[in-house]
């Protein structure tokens, strides 16, 4: 693969401003944290090879969550290694606030974080921002949407989790989707193109009823590099996204 | 290279139980925080091939250290590559016990600690066997010897840092030779055959004097992923060593 | 009194499905806080023989409150002295997760929870329901009900504090009966036979009060066990329990 | 300036219960944090001499925000200055309970603090209140407002901070409006006079608009402290408070 | 049993100020977290009445260790039950501090606490001492014997662990001979007529060899309430002690 | 008192780096925080005046010491007010490493620190260095010796607390002194001009004691300020001094 210059690779992630109409284009970020560690640039590039969008990079601390997985220095060997597409940082550490400068000059696109984990939420936003990153707040399948109220006007993402982060071997909590719907009414009514991505037991089976429940970002890591052929994967994901817009969605 | 097959690939470290006369044969261990995390598998099959003895392996939490690496997964992911060499794990993490079970299961040969990030010192080395792994121990440049007083008897292999952890760029603090003769000479007195590892700012260019102090393990990182040719970093780094040897050493 | 065996005496508790107009029937739980700890197994199975239908469990581990009190060791000397009856745990401490295979082994049959202490709510309420108990979440007078949007699905019961918990010498807190309406009408609205349970300041003077706000489980430490006779506490807890029932409750 | 005596200098603050239609007079509470930490006797009378009605009092901790400012034993100091006018502590600090006798007994006159510090939110007022201090509750920029539903009754202040504490160099969040004013609907439903509190970038230029959005307390810092005459900042302030209410307010 | 009023069961530990060769006579200390704690007062005052001479108290907290006992109530039912002999406390919490004075108003006798728990261990002695009780230090079992440098002055007694506090099923290690003989040492060296006392794994086939290491205060728990005769196992850890004294001991 | 410009105020603090026999000429560090807060300047500018040397500035975070004092600001503006002198500051906080920083910008002279209150002392060390510090490390009353093995030969003072930081009331520890003997057993053998200064219950009745058992730098609080001519107190002090120094001392 022909390494794109770091330079070109890190443009703000393109998320236009519309009206409530017109919602931003569906995206699929493969989680790598399902990647191949030994061969990381090489299974990274084939995931974006195979249709995906963005690259979803998972990160636990062991404080947070209970399991470490991967810091700065993973994501700027894939910049290096020359992945240009836009880098998807969902942090699970706590405190927050130290380690997002360290991912930003690293190449990061996107930092999201938990309010849970920082004391200072809106701080932390502005701080993102800074930084020269879109700033996403993530929500714990049992946390209240109403972390939201006064910070909904400078995000760029919202990421709602449907498994508990950094446990192993869950699958899509039902009660999620209820969330996403109430997640999408707050966002269409705020007027600004923010992106709602999910988290966690997300495939092909059953994206059509997530993206009918208002999802236009999705993370699948296990769906996609636990199969043989990441293309169809990402293909039928694709298509039940697609079926969901058909029949009308939320 | 080949891969060697999980099963055959993590026999306990040989380390033999010798005399005082009888030193462990000195080996070198390639540090992977320094390789490219993109080609880790590779990367580290090449640093082997080039003679590298053991893979040094380091897991920072941003809690105990301020900087987050890589955790059980990157490991595993790395035997699953076909990586047979002793894997070295050193915890900069705090606390300690929860993560040592995890470690143990990916492939862990060895696992150090510093004292101070457990409150039960001699709890963790034990919980370190019982995982079938080899226990070490860390000294900080500022932590005294003391906390080798009750469990030397118990211990594998003491590491002496010789740069502060966590933080980059510091070169090898010269106080650290006086610790590792205090050491070496607590491991003769011991008459057992622990192995005297060092961390931090080690290369060709100082190895004698730190041989010559008395470490047998030897941690290196930049010098040698930093290098356009490893395995002359090694060899330069073996030469080293045999003339504090013939020199007499300590 | 007569031990029944612990694998007789640890079924689920009996929760019933019921709809909106079945509310379980009332429970009143001595909390053995206020026993006499030298003689507990005794001073427990007299207050259930004299009418308490669960034994309420409270652990401090003075850091979640400023106090500490017993735990696993003493349930399951209460389950191996015969105790039969319901164990209903309340955990004040911080973390939750890995205390509560530790009671749950011990015999505990429900193991409530205070939000504020799990990083993972929804991940400690699958915990506990795999560990085979029923759960709980725990509501400090100022917490607000927002916890419950996205769990009470999962729920089998709702504590209610109407006093700090860890801190001696308080009253039942007036708030705490617009707290109950408000969780009656959540739990009525879910169509589920949540339990709705009460502590803090609860006994004969007060209950007919609190019964009518929607609780339907009491828990009473010193009004019963600081009584020169249980059985005339309890059943005059039950007379106001059903007069409340008769002028028609919520 | 003649000092008046502590035993005189400390009454309640006069918070008259009146009807929602009679909020309480506006008070300009000087954050002596901006004065002259070597003459703080001496600027702080100035300031109150120039107009301001409180003394607002800082405490950092460097735990619950990244600086560390002052504590009980500077307020002391004032009061044996000279000072007489209330005192307002706003507490950054985590946990909050241990410090809050220290401030008490120093002369502090209110004793505010933030939900996320507190493990027991409602024992906290109750204790500043034990301790002979009016309480109050503050809401950090993305803090939601239901931290209030059950403590509201007992609150004699609500601070709303305009900007993150602990944190230099920024100015007034505009959604700090939004939030005043659902603050005051808040109090006014409440039919208490609680007072409405703003921090955060506040000064004679943006005071009309926030006085409009419902505050009635109005912390001040650089824009007095900062300016050669107290007095004509003050009076500045003072007509901007009058213009938003002759134009309706809220 | 009658009950022993309080005010007589209280007196302080007979601790005679002798010289070095005039060491306190051997104490055996029955750990009640072995009883049962259904009847925790009648065992209790069955295993002294078997001759156990002191009551050895565990209290653990979760944090620092992962097991949780019992708290202050439970020691105030043992005295109000009318347990007369003197009660030993073994901290192993952290912090200490605050929930000292709650030991010494309960009935504490002595109370010891982990050097690592307290960051002022000066001054957690003077606590102890102010509070009315005996203070003694534990060492851990990899716990150097230097935090004793500038304590050993101050102190009523040293414990030094033979298994790792609050971990199940371990056995003595034997090492701890060797800190035992040092401390011994150390003890004798001052002058003071400290008490050295012994805690995990102690049994009446090991006493003789730790007795004659220095030890003159043995804990036993199970070894004791796990037999059905506790009179005979107390019988027989004596006459190992009195054999070590005949052979010679240290 | 004129003022001195900041920058000529702030150089190294003179410590000559001398052989074994030639002690650092003796140091009075009055400790401001035991002046009037309400006129710091003039206060500490008057302990200047009456004979002080040094500045000691005591910072207490509310952590690792249950006070919380005054930071970096105030720090800043007493530099601004015209103290000249060496600010000397004492941090009881932790952590250490991200408040160093501020103090230095804010004109500290020396920085000293507690060991256990950093986990990287020797990277601690440097970091003062690095801000332009001189650098202490501080012995609580109960710290061994050891913590200076590694590290003497890098550090600018040892600072003895001969009471413990951070709890009121305290008298001098009579132990102090001898830990003020060995220190400066360690230090002569050095043969660097580290200084030894003592904190804690110091004033003209004592300080010949403590002279001669080695320290050459006094800090005294309350023997100061609360005295109503500081320059006969401080005259006092060097009396004490100059008669350890005639009998001979250490």
């Amino acid at each position: 693969m022909a390494a794109t210059p770091l330079s070109l690779s890190f443009p703000p992630i393109p998320v236009p401003r519309l009206g409530v109409m017109n919602r931003p284009s569906p995206v699929i970020a493969p989680s790598i944290l399902s990647a191949d560690f030994a061969r990381l640039g090489e299974d990274t590039a084939k995931a974006l090879a195979a249709g995906g969008d963005w690259v979803h990079f998972d990160v636990m601390d062991n404080h947070y969550v209970p399991n470490l997985t991967m810091g700065p220095m993973v994501l700027k060997a894939l910049r290096d290694f020359g992945i240009g597409a836009p880098i998807d940082v969902h942090l699970m550490v706590k405190p927050v606030d130290r380690i997002v400068p360290d991912f930003a000059k690293a190449g990061a696109s996107s930092i999201s974080f938990h309010p849970e984990a920082s004391e200072h939420v809106d701080r932390t936003i502005g701080l993102i921002h800074e930084s020269g990153c879109q700033a996403g707040l993530v929500l714990n399948p049992a946390t209240p949407l109403n972390w939201l109220d006064h910070v909904l006007g400078k995000l760029d993402l919202v990421l709602v989790m449907s498994v508990n982060p950094g446990f192993g071997g869950q699958r899509f909590i039902p009660e999620a989707l209820n969330k996403l719907r109430a997640v999408r009414r707050r966002i269409d009514e705020s007027g600004r193109a923010i992106r709602l991505e999910v988290d966690g037991g997300v495939g092909p089976d059953n994206i059509a009823a997530i993206a009918a429940a208002g999802a236009d970002t999705f993370v699948a890591g296990s769906a996609i590099f636990g199969a043989p052929d990441y293309a169809q994967v990402i293909r039928a994901m694709r298509e039940g996204i697609a079926q969901a817009k058909k029949t009308g969605g939320d």
